[in-house]
């Protein structure tokens, strides 16, 4: 088995811990490489250990950090490899373990005792060409000034679902569901649902709702208004400026998210978190 | 094929159109039955075509009304037979076409130019006994005493959901996404999914959101504060009161609601019939 | 200087904080009545200090109990007498001090070294007559069915506001905005403003908004729909059927309710109070 | 009396009504003056009466445009003239007349048969120092990268108010609880009032609310984060980027907005403007 991993850069305990569970790992005989952007603020992993994440090729990743570390790792790893997450950030909802439990988790990984959780994705095509990452958690079409409302049009499967004019519109996987569509006034989703959910943000009309579709829909979304200020933001990692007559679809990606669990409980583990988003 | 009749009682326009249809169908040469209660207020139909909707054995029945016609037919008939609703309602979520589009509608029927649209139904158990409808809409856990809040807990597939102080919980069907769960801050569900909508009634803590579950989850509702006045209420139709120790379970029901349709369309179809909301 | 006492009655520990209060007055040298209802479950206070709520005249009323409590006290007194509420209720937003602070509390009474908060209270005719209690958080007009829709028209000063079809509407005082009315959607208003909050309880038309007016504004409720399962709620504590074609008018009642307050601090005193809704 | 004219300037028709507006009042003999940016796009005007608005010292200011148009009007005169708007925008719920109604409203002004309505305005202090214009609408404190949240405290005068992790922070005026405020879940606060909305943009904590308090208060806000990516925007025309840690205050403005009425009608004249956001 071969193992990599991952840590949060601005935070010291992080690294600390990323290099415990590597040196824990090497001691046991494993492989492990070492991400290249963790080595740079913590230089005592071996350097031939370490790789950019573009490049890892390991059974599985484990990430040291919060949901944020998570889509990091995500966007730039070109294989589906198994993620364990161990919670260095606020709240954690796609990390499985707190930092005390890391080397039992650890020793349940090497037993094969745990099981894998896949996530759906979703895949944007801009124009037809897919050359943005795949969100885990969200698609974000925002307005690119702040408090200028921009005017969008969205179809599900080439029907007219509504007409908004919005700070942006959101369109979530079951695994964003407790992100910014919840921020939008979304509501949460099983993350074993084959859904999308799709939330208009601070829209102007208030019979503009929330809904939720099926993850096999086409989602095309247009900018009626043609202003130049829109934006494109994948789970708030990556963002790129869309041109106004650039036709946007979504569909679920081909790809999912794998991740390591120990526990198939979704309820209360899910649904406690939302309270402590408060 | 056979037909059955049903038109709302409070409008003597729908009474008029079954009138036409049950004459239409008659003329057509298909045996055609009429529902009870719509000839105690319109006796121009010949007796012996009339019958209790509890023993409709026809292969189509056409109602006359509103949402509410077509949930007072669902609850009462014993077999799954398709409906084909003609909208002298408010919304008409479920019905298919305007009045004027009656006959067209007749003809494409016999032709057999229409196809089935199934949705799913709720199955409510208390203390383990199914003594109650199916809801196409939803099932309702209110307090009994308008203004007083009850206190609530529920569970899906055994592990705790959320526990809620509010006006109630609705526990809707992708059908019911459009009605009372709407009201209730819900989202819109597309209808192909098989999905059910949880939704407290104005709680008390503003953390307590709509969620989205499996269709296939057990859910099961359990009164906290065990105070007596409670109220189960099945798709605004049927109500029962519920002794505080009772045991609430909720599943998919075996049974669909079967509607005639003509088009496969659902955008804009319900999207704009949300906006109609205002 | 002469004191009332009372205490919820459903829990011992307060009953038993209301004997010491007494006793502690009683030997400090001061008139003390106890409320009638807190004798009856707690018979240890001398029978002849005992009164009907109704009858109270005194200088301040110590009140041991949550909100619920302080809403009995100022629905069955008749005079505007300073309440000080001692918290042993879940949130407490009316009362000022908690159980540990009681003579601390009391000293700083004896001492006059307080303030009185004064808080604005809504008086509601029924085809003009005055004839039921001043509300200090909320006037409810609510189905008396559970779950069926009333239909209702409300003016502001003459000029229609809106027409709502819902559960129904919550016209609450900024003392009663963080009760009822914030779960149907309101905001947080501040105490010191002298205006009416009016809230939907879950409309079917999304564009229907909670409102903010003067509470100089007269407030005209009508059932449209005319059905008679409409319910008049005063603060959850007192309850009466409307009959269908009653003229319900709502304005700001000449009486105040008087808390007797040791701090002018509303933040984050009352906003804080609003999280622990959770 | 002397008059001003301004058009909106992407709307033929809207320059056309100010020549007519400007030629009817020149030749019933009055003094006018044409706004510089509505002369460059129509070049009809006697360029001796044009003069920027910032230099406008007329008596009133007749608009012709929407809210927009006002607000640009607004934020340039540097006295607090008199504004008769001519609704030639969306919404209008600044303007008084439509279109078809502007000679007949020109008359009633010259013969003086109109009133004043006077409407608060906030004044911003950024470190202690007023550079940017008075809010009509709302002052919003907003995030730089659309997507990414910041992280704020604001203080009712001097208490904690509430903490948040949103897209933004609102604080709005009555005259602006129907724009931004209200897309972001804030109530209709009656323009007569002297309070202002505080309401959050998609907050991460579901518990944070819209507040509404005395317009009197003094409003603090301060960047938690210290992340340089926080804009001010006034009504949505004003922009500036703000330094971490600069100190935001925002007081009611010695300065009020004045619009010529011909009625007192709120209700529904406003509320009723709310529905048309659909």
């Amino acid at each position: 088995m071969k193992f990599g991993v991952v840590a949060r850069r601005d935070k010291l305990e992080a690294l600390k811990l990323a290099y415990r569970v590597y040196d824990f790992l090497k001691v046991s005989g494993f492989d492990v490489v070492v991400d290249e952007d963790t080595y740079k603020y913590l230089k005592e992993f071996n350097k031939e250990d370490v790789l950019p994440l573009e490049e890892f090729d390991v059974d599985i990743i484990v990430v040291i950090g919060g949901d944020g570390t998570i889509l990091r790792v995500e966007h730039k790893t070109k294989k589906e490899i198994p993620i364990l997450g161990i919670n260095m950030g606020t709240l954690g909802f796609l990390t499985e373990v707190e930092p005390h439990e890391t080397f039992f988790a650890l020793s349940r990984v090497i037993e094969g005792d745990y099981h894998i959780d896949e996530r759906i994705k979703l895949r944007t095509f801009l124009d037809g060409e897919n050359r943005v990452p795949d969100a885990l958690n969200e698609v974000a079409i925002l307005t690119g000034i702040p408090g200028k409302i921009i005017h969008l049009k969205y179809y599900i499967d080439g029907g007219l679902a509504d007409e908004v004019r919005s700070d942006g519109l959101i369109i979530s996987t079951p695994t964003g569901s407790t992100g910014y569509a919840m921020s939008a006034g979304g509501p949460f989703v099983d993350p074993r649902l084959d859904v999308v959910v799709i939330a208009p943000l601070a829209p102007i009309a208030l019979s503009s709702r929330p809904m939720v579709v099926p993850s096999s829909s086409r989602i095309d979304v247009r900018n009626v208004a043609m202003t130049r200020e829109v934006i494109l933001s994948i789970d708030g990692q990556f963002y790129t400026y869309l041109s106004p007559e650039i036709e946007i679809t979504i569909v679920r990606s081909p790809r999912k998210t794998k991740f390591v669990r120990f526990s198939r409980e979704i309820y209360p583990k899910y649904t406690m978190k939302i309270k402590s988003r408060f």
